[in-house]
C-alpha cells in the first residue's frame, strides 16, 4: 500500500523542523519542497524530510496534507497560485503568525480543500534550515484557527500531528483572536526588542547587561522583510497595544521625573501583583482556553 | 591567629548568596547580620553564613571587610548611623544598583573607611534568602566604582573576592556612568516588564505567549518598595533614555498605522543589524571596557 504523503512547502527554521519532527508521524511520507540548492543540500545532509523537492506542483495532486511553512506574502501567493492542484479532501495548514489575512487568502481554494490556519508558537532568534531541529515544538503552544468547513476527521489528524511533534497544547480559538493575542503577547515583543536596539548606548553597553537585557532584545536579531509583513498584515491590532504601551511607559516616565514615590510604588505594586498571579496561574495549570 | 572578618549586612538574595559564595575565602570569617527571626531561621539552616548576628554595630569594630547588602535607602540610614564604628583601614562596598547616591552618601565616612561602590549585576525575579544560592554570581558581571581614596590593596582584594564567588568579569568605571548605562541596560527593563504586565489583556494572553512575552515579562514580578528607589535615586538618566524609547516605539506605531513597508523595513534591518553586531561582539569575548 502506498504511504500517504505530508508536503511541507518551505524548510526554512520551522518547516524544516517540522519535517525533521514529523518523520515516522502514522504511515505518512514526509516531502519537504525547496527553492534553493543550498536548502536542499542542507536538508539531505541533516536528512530533514523522507524526500526533497523543488516542485511542489507535482507533488500537490498526491499530498494528503500540506504544510505552508513559507512567509506570509509566500503563502498567500502560494495558495492563489496553486488553487486548483490541491487533492480533493487534503488538509492544508499553514505556519505564519498572522492568522485573518491567511484565512482570507484561504477562501480562494475550492470547496473540496479543508485549511485550517495554524501558529506553532515556537522560534529562535536564528533563522534558516540550519537551526532547524526536531524538537523545536517541545512544550510549546500550538495554536489553531479553523475554517467553517473543517471537518473533525482534520482536527482529529491535526491533533494527532501536534502530539507527534510534542507540543504542549492545542489551542483553538477564531483568526481575529489571535491576531489580538499575538499582537500582545509576540509582536509588541519584538518592537520593544527592536526600540531598545536602537538606542545609542546600544554598543557602549557590553559589561553592565544583565539577564533582563539579554532577555528583552533576544527576539531584535530577527528576519526584517518577515516582520514587515506580519505588522503590516495586523496593523489594527498591533497599533492599538503599541499605543497603550507607549501610554503606560509615559505615565511612568512621569512619575519618576515627578520624584512621585508614592504613585511609581502603587503603579510598580500593581503591575507585580498581576505578574505574579499569571505566574500562579500557569503553575496551576488552569485551562483559560478552550482546546479540542 | 584570629580569623579576619567578612560582615555582610542583610541577607536577602544578593547578601545571602554572598554570604554562602564566600564561605572558605582566604582566612576569613563570613558574619551574616539579620533584622528578622524569620530570616535568622533559614540562614541558620541553609548554613548561609559562617556566623549569624542580630547586632551588626559590635560586629563592625573587628569587621575587615563590611558588605552591605540593604537596599538603597538601608545601606546610605546605615552608613550614617555607624559611620564612626567601622574599624580604621578596612574596606566596605555594597551591592546596590545606584552608584552615584550610594557614593555620596558615603562620604560621611571618616578617612580610614574605604568604600567601594559593587554591583554584582545578578538577580533572580524571586528575592529573599530562600532563593539565595552561592552559584548566583557564576558569569555575571561584578562591576566596580571606587571612591578617590581606593586603595590598590582593596582593589586587589575585591578581585579575589569576586574570583571566588565565580564573576565572570570585573568592571571598573564611575558611578556616574555606571548609574548612566544601569538605566539603560537594566531599570529601563523593569520599566518595559511592568509596563507590559499593566495591559488589560495579560489574563487573557495565557495560552498565546512565546518565549519573548515569558522573557520580557520575568522580571515584572519586581519589589516595588524597592525599585521605586532606585528609580528615583536614578531619575535623570533613566527618564532620559525612557523618553528615547517611547520616541521610538512611537516611531514603529506610525510606520505601521501609515503601512510604510519600505521605512518599517529600514528601521528593522536597522536594529536587526545592530543586535546581530553585538551578538557578535560578545562571542568574540572583546574586552571593551577596562578592568582592573
Amino acid at each position: 500500500m502506498e504511504k500517504k504523503r505530508i508536503l511541507a512547502v518551505g524548510l526554512g527554521l520551522i518547516g524544516g523542523s517540522l519535517a525533521m519532527a514529523l518523520q515516522g508521524f502514522e504511515d505518512y511520507e514526509v516531502v519537504g519542497a525547496v527553492r534553493s540548492q543550498a536548502t536542499y543540500d542542507k536538508a539531505e545532509a541533516m536528512g530533514a524530510a523522507d524526500r526533497l523537492t523543488f516542485d511542489p506542483a507535482s507533488e500537490l495532486p498526491g499530498a494528503d496534507v500540506v504544510i505552508l511553512c513559507q512567509d506570509p506574502a509566500g503563502i498567500i501567493a502560494f495558495l492563489q497560485e496553486h488553487r486548483d492542484r490541491f487533492k480533493p479532501g487534503c488538509l492544508i495548514w499553514d505556519v505564519c503568525g498572522v492568522k485573518t489575512a491567511v484565512m482570507e487568502a484561504a477562501r480562494c481554494l475550492p470547496d473540496g480543500a479543508d485549511f485550517i490556519g495554524c501558529h506553532p508558537m515556537a522560534g529562535k532568534e536564528v533563522s534558516g534550515i540550519d537551526n532547524a531541529e526536531a524538537g523545536l515544538f517541545r512544550n510549546t503552544h500550538f495554536i489553531v484557527t479553523p475554517g467553517p468547513n473543517a471537518t473533525r476527521e482534520h482536527l482529529d489528524l491535526l491533533r494527532r500531528m501536534a502530539d507527534w511533534c510534542q507540543f504542549g497544547d492545542v489551542i483553538e480559538t477564531t483568526p481575529e483572536r489571535h491576531d489580538q493575542m499575538i499582537a500582545y503577547t509576540s509582536q509588541m515583543m519584538h518592537v520593544i526588542a527592536v526600540s531598545v536596539c536602537d538606542n545609542e548606548e546600544l554598543f557602549s553597553c557590553v559589561g553592565f547587561e544583565g539577564g533582563s537585557f539579554r532577555d528583552c532584545t533576544r527576539v531584535a536579531a530577527l528576519d526584517p522583510a518577515m516582520w514587515t509583513q506580519l505588522f503590516t498584515l495586523n496593523a489594527p491590532a498591533l497599533s492599538q497595544v503599541v499605543g497603550a504601551l507607549e501610554e503606560r511607559i509615559h505615565q511612568y516616565r512621569v512619575a519618576i521625573e515627578n520624584n512621585d514615590r508614592e504613585g511609581l510604588n502603587a503603579m510598580l505594586a500593581h503591575a507585580s501583583d498581576r505578574k505574579k498571579q499569571i505566574n500562579l496561574e500557569r503553575a496551576r495549570g488552569d485551562d483559560v482556553h478552550p482546546k479540542f
